[in-house]
């Protein structure tokens, strides 16, 4: 349960690593589609969440760490308010009650208290504003130009939130558990629905339609494609048809926030072919390997690796990659068809503190992320994995046609790729399976119950029979 | 069917009416969540769709009017792109075929084309910007501070954009008719589903799923909801009970953005109870004598005022009201109850060019706006209809607890109304009925099919019978 006591005791272990100054948080305002007033849905800031646990717009909170004060800004509601939204707990009562917070100042009071900080020549420490109006309000509190925002904040903040956010509570492992359950009922029901003839958008549509249904939300944009090959693919206007492969990458997050975040790929058609098979079978090998890998002291970069050797080794097999698998993979050969990095932390954001920068989310100051060679300067996070970490494990193998051009011209890596056994592939598509991990003291646990992976098992499920069903044979299977 | 000639002919009606300087239309950006890549799903400025069409991030366009040149700013994609969000047709090949227009340049150039055109002394003609980042463009591209760009924004092209914008054109009614009939589809959904134990959230999730299904979107945000009484109220965290009422505000746009917008109100019952059957019917005949007064020359003031009358009048039979009719109206005694404006423009956006102003869209400089009187400042149009007007019929009856004991507390207009009758209907919550409504050269046109409304038509419909039967025999009724 997430009390008052949980944010008390997060910013109380916030200020021991900040120590002197003041901290200013800037909550998320209502952000207008086509007008000011048609808002998107309101999501609030997540470190702002963290802290301060008010889920509401037009907030901004500040932590006097000189003087041990805590003050939200925010604007009761009006009765005009109150016509168009209803009669809610008031910013006063709410503050007291979810965050611990007994101060409460109108919104207006914010610029004069911050010159007044300035003025005594204490730092006011804030994060990297990643959507523009706060921007607009960093230049407006603190004269900082938005160009310039980024730049200017205080990283020393950003680790102190890092090291905090990056270590999941009991409590927190909980509420991922939960997203990641709607989660599966998502892919549970894509993966019944897909078949020929249905339209990309109408299993994008089912799949939103769950979160919404439990009054929460998608913690990212639905990608639901046949042309998996296409990375963050959110159109929705194909046709499924016999042959193909269909991806979805989707997830959803709780009321508190907290995202769950999965992929599975299969066949339109009811049986997996031969090639579809061939491709599938090692990116699934290379999807089991790197989960095997996670474990308290293990690098995240080292992971990846084992994702990629797997990778290489199924591509020899079938004669697409060839030499060193090691050699290859430090090169960064295998990046034609596995462009990305293997997944992500995952918490508040799905891809966890994002907005925080890479750098101080996913590398250390002794191994900082690498931003040149291609494949690995898509990976996010390179650094050890400690218990309490929650990450994604999401290799995949994709055939980018306009990529496979470009190498082939340059001759890119000849010594382990085989061009001409690379066109029997040109038109694969591209494919994944992710799942979400909580590195625990002695190794690894995945997040959610059961969804089809294995060819065997997506077969079966499609065929229509129960997961129950498939469990217990699984079951079976294994005491024989 | 929209071609590029639509486009080219749009522009040359606009260019007409501004004359000289320079036009500068800013499309929208990406919106980020929680983070910069995790984003809403996009939606371009109207006024930029309306005129260039390019339904994609991160664009401006520019009409330099003295020298009749048009052009697109706005960046190609590179390989990185390419494996991230897949081929796309190139900007320029697709700016000259849906657009018309010939002319792209990269993005960055436009900071110098602007720098230019200021040192001519030539006016740079931009519309009032709404999102943060179009306001910061302002600030880096033309030195307008945030806070002042509202006010710099060009009367003259507001004028311009709005006179064409709120005559729609056969292909734009078309388009409307296209949005409706998805909007039907949703509260056709809601009403058969509506019933004790269903929560909000899993109402508003199936209506949801609606225009996802179609590859498009909702145009605002779901209400659905058993506090009708709360006018926007996006929350849905209640069940649906026995004896209550269930209101859905919720509409469809369509791929080319195109708006519906729809309310009903229901009992979650399966029959409406005598207390509602009294005041669901002063609101039915108040929606009805509105739809019928619409015409070519009427104010929409009229419009608002003859829903109001009706709402008094029916008000005054169950002692709720007393007095005279029209100078109650007048006073705004009703906005106890009906606190609201009737309706608004609809086209692109669902509130039409809302954030163009709504003295510009829904008032002229000889009847401006009345910013004062409660109920009347929230009436969003008063000036006159026009053949290819397309607006929305929405008058509500409220009893909203806060309003109550307020106005009794001031006892203000106790000449027009019963407060101890009012206590009778403290608790009864909110309900409105709202269709789309074309003003056509005689009189007006309906938008959409059938979803019911009378008492004797909900009833039948959540009761089982189809909307075939119900349509055919109120045509038997018709024809005895």
């Amino acid at each position: 349960m997430f009390t008052k006591e949980t944010y008390i005791q997060r910013r109380q272990a916030l200020k021991k690593q900040v120590g002197t100054g003041v901290v200013l948080l800037l909550g998320n305002e209502e952000s207008g589609m086509n007008y000011a007033a048609n808002t998107y849905h309101f999501r609030q800031d997540s470190s702002f969440l963290y802290f301060f646990a008010l889920d509401k717009p037009s907030l901004a909170a500040v932590i006097d760490l000189d003087n041990n004060e805590e003050i939200i800004f925010g604007d009761e509601l009006s009765i005009d308010d109150i016509v168009w939204v209803g009669t809610l707990e008031s910013l006063k009562s709410q503050a007291s009650r979810e965050a611990g917070i007994n101060q409460v100042q109108a919104s207006q009071a914010l610029k004069n208290y911050l010159a007044k900080i300035k003025k005594e020549g204490r730092a006011v420490h804030f994060l990297p504003p990643y959507r523009p109006e706060n921007k607009l309000k960093l230049q407006d509190l603190l004269g900082v130009h938005p160009n310039e925002s980024k730049q200017a904040a205080s990283v020393k903040l950003i680790k102190a939130v890092v090291a905090q956010r990056e270590i999941k509570s009991e409590e927190e492992i909980a509420e991922i558990e939960k997203a990641v359950l709607i989660t599966n009922e998502m892919h549970l029901k894509a993966m019944k629905m897909a078949a020929p003839g249905l339209t990309e958008a109408e299993i994008a549509a089912a799949v939103t339609k769950i979160p919404l249904s439990y009054d929460t939300n998608l913690s990212f944009p639905v990608i639901a494609t046949v042309k998996g090959e296409v990375l963050h693919n959110h159109h929705h206007h194909n046709t499924l048809k016999e042959g193909q492969f269909f991806l979805l990458d989707a997830g959803a997050e709780t009321k508190l926030h907290y995202a769950g975040d999965m992929s599975r790929t299969y066949p339109v058609s009811a049986k997996f072919s031969a090639r579809q098979k061939k491709i599938y079978t090692i990116c699934l090998d290379a999807h089991e390997a790197a989960i095997k890998k996670c474990g308290p002291g293990v690098k995240y970069k080292d992971v990846h690796f084992t994702a990629a050797t797997t990778i290489i080794k199924g591509l020899k097999q079938l004669g697409v990659m060839k030499g060193d698998e090691t050699a290859a993979a430090q090169a960064g050969a295998h990046a034609l068809f596995f462009q990305c990095g293997t997944g992500h932390q995952m918490g508040l954001d799905v891809h966890d503190m994002e907005d925080l920068g890479e750098q101080y989310v996913g590398y250390t100051e002794e191994e900082p992320k690498n931003t040149q060679l291609f494949g690995i300067k898509s990976l996010r996070m390179g650094k050890e994995l400690k218990p309490g970490m929650v990450i994604t494990i999401e290799p995949g193998i994709y055939f980018i046609p306009e990529l496979i051009d470009m190498w082939k011209a340059e001759n890119r890596f000849s010594e382990f790729i085989s061009y001409d056994k690379v066109e029997e592939y040109r038109d694969f598509g591209g494919i994944r399976n992710e799942d979400d991990v909580l590195i625990t003291k002695t190794g690894y646990k995945i997040f959610g119950g059961f969804v089809p992976k294995t060819i065997a098992d997506i077969e079966r499920y499609k065929a229509g029979e129960s997961l129950e069903d498939i469990i217990a044979s699984k079951k079976r299977a294994l005491q024989t």
